[in-house]
């Protein structure tokens, strides 16, 4: 069983945009055993996708497509694809409501365009978009590589991918041997430290294996195993997480695919019934903003502060003209009193926050990247961290919220 | 003049990093006027690898090879090359040079395998590795496509495509014409409605060229003209500026690759010397986010509120209960109380304000989607504006967010 895959779109090929898809639907196609050993990119261009795709199906079982099916006359796959399958387009009456309540809803004009949204090639399984409009589509062919057809934008292809698409290739490809996944998620650690203190694990890699992946501010490792049932292929995760554990356990934030260091504080909380603010300075606002990502976060958040100025510090926290004066507004005493003023003020259980140099410039003559980080809790005295981050300011601030709800989770035991 | 871009590598192919370099290359190549058709992606095994080579030199004029130039046993990019061009690898001394230095400064031990970095093409041009130690090559065929052979790394190739690489491309296919594009940003018209807008002008596009591309939540333009001088193909491109700003000016927010609605609207501010403000409850401080990523915002941003909770509301914003209770939370009356009291209790010329239901449940009996924003003016009675979107959390959210931008940037003028 060997797969390829193929993103189109001329805004990646001029390189406009990084196709992220391909990389997504290949570590996918691995969890599900599938093989890769080819992707190619094209503009879109009836012709040059006619010739890729033929190609691709003549040297693959499967050839996975990503792109073009949007509503704009750029928007070619479902066509080209349905003209060399042999095979009309066909409406999808759920995709269809969908759009027609999409323009209900906004009060924007149906164009014919939209419609094509709704298409698929005749024969095919049609696949689901739960955010947004184009549905996707997998043929198995009579003879020749089967087809999908997945949407562009990332937002829909990855959920399509994981909840419809998946399932669908897990089934038509059933093998002999079960296969289970699991995602271990780090935070913390980088991944050539997680790599080295696991690399005799590692080097010894058959059943499961092993793969760390490096994204931004957080490493996670898939390991998969294969064995002839379902609970025997459990087993073998198991017995290695228990080992990865003992060694880096410390680091080990949760598991899942679907997971963010947020949506465990957040699910702590909720769970401890602990409430929560902040007081925001370089962040301005990205810590709430993130806990406001996780459904049902009010249980837990009444809101808070955004502090960027100094007379905001002041009139919102109540914190002294004198204080900032002396000890400066990148400063231990700071963060615990916006952490502590922002909690008194709400009443919550806890309260984080943060002060320091987003960048590019120096503060106080303190460099970009010098961040003090403040926790106060009920009926404790407040807690101050200073960290020295790089990076640029979106990379700066973003750590200094991991490492507040990284502090959190840590206060939580998790 | 056409090339096309092969990126080499298993850990790319299995998808655990993302290829970034295809793109960094292709927006290069665009640059110095040469048109790619096609991106290929292999695992490093050589049967693969000389396959995808083959073809590319078939259907193209240039093919630009990144990854694979390494010390390991998996790279065998330049071994693959140069036995499909019939050379022999020859060895940079200004490479050997680096890495003995290398060896000589850290105290490793100079491995066999290490000195395979400093190997090229025999016959090519080598390109200097600033921040490496693998030597690239450009090499010019006597027959065939030419062949450029770069480092994986993008730390290694970025540097090594700008300073090396692009200028010898540009003498090698020098050309007659110059070309010029420009994007342009809009917010709130859809791509279809946009498309269908200017189907006429998009219809005849020869030169300059207008290619329209939705991202998530904004749809650009990018308008491409060649001429005999840069001046004249910038003529083009404004000629049809001109045409496009008549018909949808009014959602055009600005210019460029590198700009957004957040840095339109912050640079309008700092320009007018106008404060701002937010009171936020659906975005929990998203909008300040995003105010906060641009720089120099903290000249006209003192910092804000988020209030989630109506407790939260009542104490930061001094909102009677009575009002929440008999108005609703989601309602006109409350979006301008949030503004009003955000904007007086920070001082400021402006404050925003959002209140809704961000899902997936309803709230007071409304479906998650319904949005008021308020907008509160210095000597002015506050306005309130309903919306209704569609999406999951984040996309309720993030809209909500820019449409909050792009009421200041009308309020504003710009």
């Amino acid at each position: 069983m060997q797969a390829e895959i193929i993103a189109v779109g001329t805004e990646i090929l001029l390189g406009q945009v990084v196709d992220t898809n391909s990389a997504f639907i290949a570590r996918g196609l691995a969890s599900a055993g599938i093989e890769v050993y080819y992707h190619s990119l094209v503009g879109d261009n009836a012709d040059r996708l006619t010739a890729v795709v033929t190609q691709a199906r003549s040297r693959s079982d499967l050839v996975v497509i990503s792109g073009g099916l949007g509503p704009t006359k750029d928007d070619l796959t479902k066509q080209t694809v349905a003209h060399l399958l042999g095979v009309k387009l066909v409406e999808d009456e759920t995709a269809m409501a969908k759009i027609h309540q999409h323009f209900l809803t906004t009060g924007q004009k149906l164009t014919p365009n939209n419609r094509l949204q709704a298409l698929y090639p005749d024969g095919s399984l049609p696949l689901k978009n739960r955010t947004g409009m184009a549905v996707g589509a997998f043929y198995q062919a009579p003879t020749g590589a089967d087809v999908m057809l997945l949407p562009g934008p990332p937002s829909e292809l990855e959920p399509m991918f994981r909840e419809e698409a998946l399932p669908v290739l897990k089934h038509a490809y059933q093998r002999e041997e079960y296969l289970v996944s699991k995602v271990l998620r780090f935070f913390g650690i980088g991944e050539s430290q997680l790599v080295t203190t696991l690399s005799d694990l590692i080097a010894q890699q058959t059943n499961p294996t092993i793969a760390p992946y490096a994204k931004v501010n957080e490493v996670t490792l898939r390991l998969t195993a294969t064995a002839s049932s379902e609970a025997a292929a459990s087993d073998l995760i198991d017995g290695l997480v228990t080992l990865i554990r003992q060694r880096v356990g410390n680091y080990l934030y949760g598991y899942g695919d679907d997971n963010s260091l947020a949506n465990v504080v957040v699910h702590g909380l909720i769970d401890r019934k602990l409430t929560i603010t902040a007081a925001e300075s370089l962040t301005a606002g990205e810590f709430q903003s993130t806990l406001g990502d996780i459904a049902g976060v009010s249980a837990v958040f009444p809101g808070g502060f955004v502090t960027y100025a100094n007379e905001a510090k002041h009139a919102l926290l109540g914190i002294p003209n004198a204080i900032i004066d002396t000890e400066g507004v990148v400063s231990a005493a700071t963060a615990k009193r916006m952490a502590e003023g922002a909690r008194q003020r709400l009443d919550t259980d806890l309260a984080l926050s943060f002060t320091g140099v987003a960048g590019p410039d120096t503060l106080e003559g303190q460099p970009a990247g010098t961040v003090w980080l403040g926790l106060a809790q009920r009926g404790q005295d407040p807690q101050a961290k200073l960290v020295h981050l790089t990076g640029n300011r979106d990379k700066i601030r973003a750590r200094s919220v991991l490492l507040g709800l990284d502090w959190i989770r840590r206060t939580l035991g998790i």
